[in-house]
């Protein structure tokens, strides 16, 4: 009885994530199949590594991790296993997995190149129902990876922007737009522990707000800065929508600079 | 192998719903995670408050109801966990639990404010998964209240619109609107049973319908008002959207009156 | 431990999925609930039976599915369970289940009249709960079809538009349109296998595209057909919304046509 997630771009509204589902316990019933979210914007790769990245630790070991964002479908792109410590991730050989999976925590890579374990017609648009969902049932129910394809050197990995000092502070850019439309950035909290200091959030060029420790730490309607609970630093207005308000974009730049007041607590 | 359901208004287009789930069969495998709904509008207590209270009393017995919409997260407002005789609720004191547990269905109120029990690093921003999911995990495990938290006399209700019988009839007012734009009125469908009346429904002084079994005893297009599936009088337009068309809003009066008509049943 | 699939117009926004899931977890704990969409279009019949029909069989034996799109709940038609060798499906005699279940695969067609497997109250405008969600649960428990209703010859099937072969090639329509804007055409991709043709899409009398392989057989923007996951042929725009580009609705109808290259494998 294992667990499987599933990340993928197909949303709701048809029966793409059903007929996965399907596959997976006509070959391994009682999975548990747990859904990280359907909605990734379609194609959007960075999005969809974001949120795999962010969610996948808080299951327990032994999960199968299945993200299919897919733009390449049905062209020759090698469908992936990934293997670290504690889980297993399946999916498209795009970049999708590598948010989740630095380099240093990978434990081996294989392309999964054994038609023996897909579907036995694979269409040639939903390798997520016809290629990664069997596949993924097939991991669960204790196959090996060495049976499901070839052992590979590396994947293709998505560029991270670096966070990096400059003299005033910090500079980082928006990685991902969530569902409130908060503009969650490249900038680790713990770059901002750094002593009694108090820190301003900069957009092209202007101040627009101070980090504080909560959302309402602002009266309603104005920005503010917060580390948020992927433990990144995150641009919101206090219940509004800041990807709107202040136009933030993935890749929007983030200024951070310390204003070294004394005794503000962050 | 216990229940729990999810009552939120994180969406579903982040991992926020897929990270409480890793929590929780992290520390409970084998839980059944149900979703009553994630589409609470973003911080509207009330009408989370009425969707837990019109699905929990449909689960087995044990069942760990958790709901989150917190707009006061990382603020000093207690987590509560509340028992009644069947379920353990467990959420944010704001409110949001009050409608399901009227006061003479609770047992024992808690103040969840054992951080033993929450995951090791809380945000300041994501207490459903660091405090809540963690909680209800605990709790399906068979972890007793009074090791979660200290005894609490009461907790935080929300007002509910009662309905007045006035001489002409009932007053009451619209508590939610559903994705149809149905409008589900404070008024409850007993308050109509009585004998072989017919009942008119007024908004805004104006008749706009009668009391009908079924959308479809109107032709399409009209309004109607039916008891129903949650046992209140409730507003629609058959195959339309009342909310828009009658501009419905939660707080909206609506008036019924008998019109007193011979030998036509409800 | 059986599996039960939920296919419905109800919308994830409100409790009302959940409160399915809880009467089927309350009479038959450790049923595996699986959504296949509740994002039908509102009354949408023939939405909910083209979904259905393209998620059903890949669920293990014995699985019951349960599809509610009912836009007559509460008048007097029957509800339905029809067995075929492998599932048992549950939904009201609209025409729901029958591109489902096509006239040879059926093996037995029920009409649930049997209220002592109801929930005990059942509401006019709310079967989804009231009726199906716990007939799904008695079945899933074993109590036998004939205990629940009685056995009825046939079921409403809704028209399927049959493709036809003309003289140029093959006429056919759009039968549903999925959320990312395909078309999805009763066109079979059997059809199109016939030697080594290539083959043209018309709409409208005019040519829109060729048909390939896989979307990005094209490049982004520029519309494309391709024999889909569900066998159909669907037209498409590459990266791009074909319902919306090219105008397609339900009942649009589409021509294919050989076009007689050589060496143009499909």
């Amino acid at each position: 009885v294992g667990i499987i997630t599933l990340t993928t771009d197909f949303g709701t509204q048809d029966w793409f994530v059903g007929a996965m589902k399907g596959v997976i316990l006509d070959l391994a019933p009682q999975t548990q199949v747990i859904d990280i979210t359907h909605e990734i914007p379609p194609g959007n790769i960075a999005a969809g590594a974001f949120a795999l990245a962010s969610a996948f630790n808080y299951f327990p070991r032994g999960t199968v991790h299945v993200a299919v964002v897919d733009p390449g479908v049905g062209s020759d792109r090698p469908a992936l296993a990934v293997k670290s410590e504690r889980f297993t991730f399946v999916g498209p050989d795009n970049g999708l997995l590598s948010w989740a999976m630095p380099q240093p925590h990978v434990k081996a890579v294989y392309s999964l190149d054994n038609p023996k374990y897909f579907l036995h017609r694979v269409s040639g648009t939903f390798h997520g129902r016809d290629v990664f969902a069997p596949i993924a049932a097939h991991l669960v129910r204790g196959v090996p990876l060495a049976k499901l394809g070839t052992r590979m050197d590396d994947f293709i990995r998505l560029p991270w922007p670096e966070p990096k000092r400059t003299g005033a502070g910090i500079s980082g850019s928006v990685v991902y737009i969530d569902r409130f439309g908060n503009g969650i950035t490249s900038i680790p909290g713990e770059m901002l522990r750094g002593g009694s200091e108090a820190w301003d959030v900069c957009l092209r060029g202007r101040r627009v707000c101070s980090v504080a420790r909560y959302y309402q730490a602002v009266p309603a309607g104005h920005p503010v800065a917060v580390v948020g609970s992927t433990g990144y630093l995150e641009m919101a207005i206090c219940g509004g929508n800041a990807a709107q308000r202040l136009r933030l974009n993935c890749g929007t730049k983030v200024q951070v600079r310390s204003c070294r007041r004394d005794d503000v607590p962050l």
